[in-house]
């Protein structure tokens, strides 16, 4: 049998819509990113919030506690009781949160680090601590968030103020500084190398600067964590930053494409979907992956090329020229040709397989309970358990 | 303690994000469709694609067994293990799965019937039920989804050479035609009434007339099955049709108060969030429930008033004036006033709650595990899981 027919024969067994993950990819993406942090001499913190997996995790770390990144407390207590110790909470922390953090700390003896913007916060960290002086949970980690370009958390870099009274809180209060943190959010509506790079540089500056505030006010900070997928793919120089962090690289996706930091042809998911209709008159194909199996993420509706809810994949994954999920209810997808496109609609018959490239990879991964993973000929080589929740 | 304080002193309880479920209003909600499509003289088959919860099913259905839609096969096999045994599986069948809908009728003695809509899809049904003579799922009940509005799937009313052609290969191959079955998907476009009571009309008209291609070619046709939740709502009359289904209107939502069908103050499920951050000078509270908590449906982007992520309410359900979720990422909601109001910003301190409407309740039900159950006093009450996945 030829590869192509292999991997059909492989998929056939698969219940749809089913979410699939390319190894070969992902490992791809992984070494380079790698060797692009290692080239810049920093360290690599990945964001594990898209994959929300173990196994993918392993494959991303630099070792096998960490360090790593997480959106959830749920992440940190699932990374963590499978050897992840070394981990940050990247949403700034509520005080209720407190308790969490220090039973996942306790129980799994990790070094789990949060992450504030305020004095407010500070202070209830402050409290925390002075209410659980156990040795191993109680020297709790934070960094100050600090708000590289206005997109969202964070203290102003040259708020010199606000960022060694929010220090000085934590360290009288027993709470260890750990640094800074920011996150160009920003960049993600960029699309030219130049313009990408330069808000990473705009991302390391403020970043530097805030640490030096700190320091200068006798306040410690080794660390200086920037990250996001465009500014870590398109930096140039990362003087005076310690960790880079990045999460949705791993798995690339129509967005990503859309503003160039990776090209369809590295993007690790696809939705396995299975051809149910057809409304001829129309050019529709029926499939059954709606926006519950694709998500409800329609991020390239403001790029230059708007993918609707995902190009449209043979079982090889080989795109059919300009086939894209033209809309999408929750359980049926409308394939259909792009606006304005000459190509022919393929002949794909009821029953016929097809994989769909999602607009936003953290969105789409969310919708499934697990990753069908292909291997270099193809085959299903082995189920992945991804979680979710708070 | 007032009503208020007792509230918000259960919710304190909870790990935030989390989902919210208003018992009174769902109770309201069922009620005045029940005797709405009692009054229309028709019988009532709720969908449970949006609720995907036992526990809500039992609340929505009409009896402990049924009827009921659902819009997976994973929907069905939970929902006939729990002694609903009245199903439709409404997405058209795909080949692949029969083997799956056989096995769901005999375990669980389920009465399962599919949808279809072109020759080729009876021809597979035929020969599946050709090599599985069991007499519990061999005679497998089928309805011919008939095309209201140029929506989606389904054969156009008119075409009786095709709808007497899958009807002949049905009842030929020993399947059960069971009639025909509608969806007037353009009715979520509308929002005056008397438009979406046309949109009834013609959805009712299409279905009684396909049943009459039917009928006159000497096949049964004895289920003319039509629904959604803006023509359930507004129907003048549905002489000819013999049940109808709908799912969202148990919960409403955003973008359903947008089109009329449901008030703000009927939406059941809110999402609970804690104030997590501030950005002051720009106006902006931030929560911890982004995209991810809330989904990623922009649904009322297009409708008079666009909500944002959801409206702002205080921990009993209150709206605050003009206070909606402007922008979301994955953890992070960016909560602000609505642009150009000249409400006043709430003081929500760090640790505060609130309580986020959502757009779209079938999308973003499925982002949570389980429902918090509120009582008429605002007391969590219970938790009732959902399902998810196919």
């Amino acid at each position: 049998m030829a590869v192509t027919d292999v991997a059909a024969d492989s998929l056939a067994a698969l219940d749809t819509p089913c979410l699939l993950l390319d190894e070969a990819r992902l490992t791809a993406n992984v070494a380079r990113m790698r060797a692009r942090l290692a080239g810049l001499g920093v360290a690599f913190r990945p964001h594990l919030k898209t994959a929300k997996s173990l196994d993918v995790a392993r494959r991303a770390m630099t070792g096998p506690r960490g360090p790593a990144m997480v959106s959830t407390l749920r992440e940190a207590a699932y990374f963590a009781e499978g050897g992840v110790t070394d981990l940050t909470y990247g949403v700034g922390i509520a005080p209720q949160k407190l308790d969490r953090v220090g039973g996942i700390r306790r129980q799994y003896g990790a070094d789990l680090a949060i992450v504030l913007d305020s004095v407010a916060q500070a202070e209830a960290v402050a409290a925390w601590v002075a209410a659980n002086r156990d040795p191993v949970c109680a020297p709790l980690p934070v960094l100050i968030e600090v708000d590289a370009d206005g997109h969202r958390s964070g203290v102003a870099p040259d708020d010199a103020g606000t960022l060694t009274a929010i220090g000085r809180v934590l360290v009288a209060g027993g709470a260890v500084l750990r640094g800074v943190l920011l996150h160009a959010g920003d960049s993600y509506g960029l699309s030219e190398p130049e313009r990408i790079a330069a808000a990473a540089e705009v991302e390391r500056a403020a970043g530097v600067a805030a640490a030096g505030h700190l320091r200068a006010a006798g306040l410690p900070c080794p660390v200086v964590s920037i990250g996001s997928t465009p500014t870590a793919r398109f930096a140039e120089a990362l003087d005076g930053v310690t960790e880079v962090r990045a999460g949705v690289f791993m798995f690339g996706d129509l967005f990503q494409a859309g503003i160039g930091t990776c090209a369809t042809g590295d993007i690790v998911l696809s939705v396995l979907a299975t051809v149910i209709g057809h409304q001829r008159a129309k050019g529709w194909i029926i499939v059954d992956a709606g926006w519950m199996a694709l998500s409800r993420d329609r991020g390239t509706a403001r790029q230059a090329v708007d993918q609707g809810y995902g190009i449209v994949c043979d079982p090889a994954g080989t795109p059919y020229p300009d086939l894209i999920v033209r809309d999408a209810n929750q359980e049926h997808g409308i394939v259909a040709l792009r606006p304005g496109s000459a190509a022919a609609l393929p002949d794909l018959a009821l029953g016929a397989r097809l994989r769909i490239l999602p607009n936003h990879a953290c969105a789409t991964a969310a919708q499934h309970g697990s990753y069908h993973v292909l291997d270099a000929a193809g085959r299903v080589s082995a189920t992945w358990p991804r979680i979710a929740g708070w």
